[in-house]
């Protein structure tokens, strides 16, 4: 991924959800603060970056892009408020900074979680498209409530808690990822491909082969970092899967294997791309990004 | 309102949310007992039936008003589970059953509100409209995301958390109460017109001014049931208003002019529907029964 264009894209998805934030009104000033705090503490932004990258790609306008990808980070924010708190994974740490119920308190973390999540619909819903058809818009609003929800991320979260200190095989780990992680990412390349003019399944398909790969292959990446990455340089506190004795690649399949494992996946990303006639260059950087990050 | 047609609409909510629920595979069996739990612990089911009964009304068809109904109740019952959470109002009774985080855990209860608000999206993006066109369609979920999130639902919890144990003024309490329950009250109403073939302004403006005076009685006359009403016929803790020493209308207006407030409310909701040129009798009954009620 040339950094150039991820740093632009990073810098336009910003621009877009502070604009939005500031739309509203200071009916509540400590929970828009919540909001806000969460939403701009940065983070790699990998999801907007799929969609633009692949929107574009796939020949959508950037502007009509700014919606779907708005959408997708600020459904991610709810998640990891949610996901930080204390009768969850109580985190104090993330992205180098407190959790948002330690830099507020647990009432309005769960609140600003809450209220990001429709925040999320209302992005994806009230976007000002040029190009795409409400029919389209239906259908990405389709993707982001299944993904996100019992079918998506909150049934990968649940399977993770329930998991907590408990044996757990390859595969199970595996469809637990595919929800928790996979789902947003590979909703992301679902509203590249809505919001652009392509209507071609072979071609969306393949680009949904993409996604679960690098997904999972990002997780796999994660638990090692969790292991050999640096605390300061993560943003998050290393040894934290070890110490909730969570299942890991790594604990289920060794060091060495997990990062064969990662390889594998990356390869299988990029032989997913080779079936597009677009020029995918973003895409395969990405995807190398995925497994060469120390955070 | 007639009790049959009460019954009729609850029943068929009721079959619509189950059948709903049944197609989620069972990929985590305690999220989805404590989604269905809640989902159907019963309730007046107030906003479906206002979908239902001012969507007929307008001349929508009842399939048709399935997926808004259903969508407004999953949001709303997502709404009670948060709210009933240690770090919220804490409390352990809920339409005379177990709160969530009672009847499950902690974990579980946020995983299951979060799972509900984006059923609420599914539910009503997924639907299989026969009559609704998809902008209309997308209006719909601009408003229940409006309504849910900062500016709407969320927005109304958070200035309640933030008052508790201050004085409040009455329109400060007003504003709240707007946002807190009155928000979903109207967003029924909104669903009911955009599922309709109605396309007049005026109408939906009364329908709204309807739906804001009979939300404010309908939490009016909460407050003075917390006050008279009996723990069992409610199905919640009363008193819990005064325990928590909340800002109530009776607290700042005295018991009798809580009551009077109610009235002329009821009467404001009465007038808004003069205006309209339907059979309006279903409505009118409604807004009787918000203040006649006990429970």
């Amino acid at each position: 991924m040339t950094l150039d264009s991820l740093r632009l894209y990073q810098q336009r998805l910003e621009q877009v959800l502070q604009q939005q934030l500031n739309k509203k009104s200071l009916t509540d000033p400590r929970l828009h603060q919540a909001m806000a705090y969460s939403l701009l503490l940065g983070g790699k932004r990998m999801r907007p970056f799929l969609v633009y990258s692949c929107g574009q790609m796939l020949g959508a306008s950037l502007t009509d892009l700014d919606g779907p990808a708005a959408a997708i980070e600020a459904l991610h924010t709810y998640s990891l408020i949610h996901d930080d708190l204390p009768a969850m994974d109580n985190d104090d740490l993330r992205r180098g900074k407190a959790t948002c119920h330690k830099a507020f308190d647990e009432a309005t973390a769960i609140l600003a979680g809450d209220a990001l999540q429709s925040f999320a619909f209302e992005l994806i819903s009230s976007h000002d498209y040029q190009q795409v058809q409400p029919q389209r818009i239906v259908a990405m609003i389709q993707q982001l409530a299944l993904h996100a929800g019992y079918s998506g991320m909150c049934g990968g979260q649940a399977i993770d808690l329930a998991h907590t200190n408990q044996r757990m095989s390859v595969d199970a780990l595996e469809q637990m990822h595919q929800l928790k992680t996979g789902a947003l990412i590979e909703c992301s390349v679902r509203f590249a491909y809505l919001a652009s003019p392509v209507d071609n399944i072979a071609h969306l398909d393949a680009l949904v082969r993409y996604s679960r790969a690098i997904g999972l292959a990002f997780q796999v990446q994660d638990d090692i970092l969790d292991i050999e990455g640096d605390t300061v340089v993560l943003g998050k506190t290393a040894g934290s899967d070890q110490k909730a004795n969570k299942a890991t690649y790594p604990a289920l399949l060794g060091l060495d294997q997990a990062k064969q494992k990662a390889q594998l996946l990356v390869e299988e990303a990029l032989a997913a791309l080779r079936e597009l006639p677009y020029a995918t260059d973003e895409l395969v950087a990405l995807a190398r990004y995925v497994i060469a990050r120390q955070f």
